[in-house]
């Protein structure tokens, strides 16, 4: 299936997916014994009706499974999804850095990424910063990243454990992987959180890139979930 | 896709699936950015650990739709493993007796399908009763039925509503339709509880059919899992 | 804890509570390592805004304990809840009739209780009917329910196991008795939907004795997040 | 409540707890409409036969809340418990390095406490390290944690946004701060996985700390649950 690329390195790819704008349409008829086998005008009228009521639960019966490979910062505000809201149809396996399994690689804003802190608001972000200046903290962020693989490796070498080697690793911008499984409707709730403009830049791009594969499955229904 | 019967009038039907075995073992690989193809001798052997360990995850990225046609006091149960369990990966959409939208149909159990109550347990049903007696439950829950129905439909046509109407049903009995959209793991939960034989014997048949179903899309994780 | 009468034999009782319209409060500013210990007029303004904004993961570390003894057309309509919602901090343990346990109890509208059909919805009910006539069914149902109870017991004293026997009870109007947990968060939202005027009448009865015992223990949240 | 000292400054709180073993009994006893008042003998009988049948639905029925003070790479193993189990019943609400709110805290293993990869496993920890070689090493993330600080205040200073300046930060032992409220059963299902000999050894001692202040609540449960 597609694949989308994210920040410098990342990415987001549909494994798998289950059902189809009918699948809402036929679990929402099922007092009447009915099925719908093409999507007509009155079964849009229908999903139109489901989600302006916010008569969620036929969403819940088509399912889209993800994977994810994203700057560790970015997994965490997913997971803060998942876990503080109250939609529970997620699961999730994740890479670990007690393993040692891969090289880490690091997500490294570019000097034109850098972004300055909001006027009036305590979280997100506001205008790029001067290039320059953005050139200088992206070296030092650079230089600060080999040193920390350095010291992660002359850990590992000297035969530390790799559950305490990783301390030295500046880990908000490791990348990690991992599968997500959601209904539709964890994919709407998580895009209606995490799309909007006060949502963590990054995590946007990877929303956006959600966004683009489940409306190539599910057109109506995001369509008017996300309205 | 394929349609089992169930009881007298009753049956379950496989909707749609996602994912194969080959799922399970690409979750459970997500540390080693590894992906399978095809199902291998290794992968066989990860799935059979996975189970043993009651490493549950990974059977979580695979997905069932069933369409289930059975008595209330069958769906109850049903229910009650979807409540009571710590299994929440579940979708549920039920027809509903406050719309009036099919004839009521109930479940009577034949001469020969009468159970005596089990010698030494408080719940579960233990051998078949006289057929000579069967035959005559069977006619007094007939003819039992038919009265409710009749009162049914009295308190319909005099303009009651349906909502009220239907306690005059002997609604254990009555057939009742829904969706159930759950994880391979829901599935393998599911059944076993109600596989086992101190479950109510006509949600084994049930669960049987589950099982056919659910075990030619997943046999190597159904056949682990359920050891 | 305080008791609350409902229906002609049903009730809510509040069995336990933990936490306060505080642990909302404190549960929010985690990120600032503050703890309030008594309810200030900024606390009550951090909950206005939370539930106005829709931030509801503080409202879920809040816990109510309830027995509900209720029609089992209820219990199915609150169970729909549980299950259809995505909410699911929810615990459920519920009587069973495969038990024989108590004297089977049911719920019998009166004379002047039975609705009409609404006029323009498939669902709710409208005018109380005429009361001679309302008189009426209450006797028929009386009498059905009469005749139930003797079939049960006949099928019972006769040897037949209880979960068959229990075909004969007209069960929609059953009394069953349960303990629902949930957080502070899942009681507003089963709140939202079944205190709305087209919810089931008998229903909306029992959401009001649970809004009077949970607003004693959260007055400022409840207010709010019912708005 | 009380509160429990775990690694160089993390900690473990009590915050509010509801219920005791009572209250799995009387969930338990639903349908025999029974309620003790007292834990009896045959109360503890009750609660070993739930436990050793893995008849889980009753511990769902009291709940604990706790703050916990860990770094990252606990909160991440933590989480993961939540979102890749099936247990649901929990809440969370965590502090956010995207605001500036208090000043980083790391974790930092003493000369004695660096471990050694383990012989014969994968993940996991083995002896200590040579006492002299531990003391470098924590030399090496002193330095490396004050430069990341530096770095990171620098970055703040000049105005870029604090979700970007904290990728300067050695993330996986920075303290972060969290409240977690769950059910009994779900206390259990932490513990049952994180008091392992093969789970990392920081969560282990949270994992302590937790069985520590939940058992003084729970002590039949407890016990007979952790078999």
């Amino acid at each position: 299936m597609k694949i989308i690329s994210v920040l410098d390195k990342g990415y987001v790819r549909l494994v798998d997916v289950m059902g189809s704008d009918l699948s809402v349409v036929n679990a929402a008829r099922v007092s009447y014994a009915k099925e719908s086998k093409e999507l007509s005008e009155r079964d849009i009228k229908l999903i139109k009706f489901l989600a302006r009521e916010d008569h969620t639960s036929p969403f819940r019966h088509a399912f889209l499974q993800f994977e994810v490979y994203a700057p560790l910062m970015v997994a965490r505000q997913w997971w803060k999804y998942v876990v503080g809201s109250d939609h529970t149809m997620d699961s999730w396996n994740e890479s670990s850095r007690r393993y040692i399994t891969e090289e880490p690689a690091f997500y490294v804003p570019r000097a034109d990424e850098w972004r300055s802190a909001p006027e009036n608001s305590k979280q997100g972000s506001g205008q790029p910063i001067n290039h320059d200046d953005g050139y200088q903290f992206m070296l030092w962020l650079e230089d600060y990243i080999n040193q920390g693989e350095e010291l992660y490796k002359r850990a590992l070498d000297y035969g530390i454990c790799a559950e305490q080697a990783r301390l030295f690793l500046p880990a908000y911008g490791m990348y990690v992987r991992w599968y997500w499984s959601t209904s539709l409707q964890g994919v709407c709730h998580f895009l209606s959180q995490r799309l909007e403009h006060d949502a963590q830049k990054e995590i946007q791009e990877y929303a956006k890139a959600v966004l683009e594969l489940a409306k190539e499955q599910f057109p109506i229904s995001l369509e008017n979930l996300l309205k």
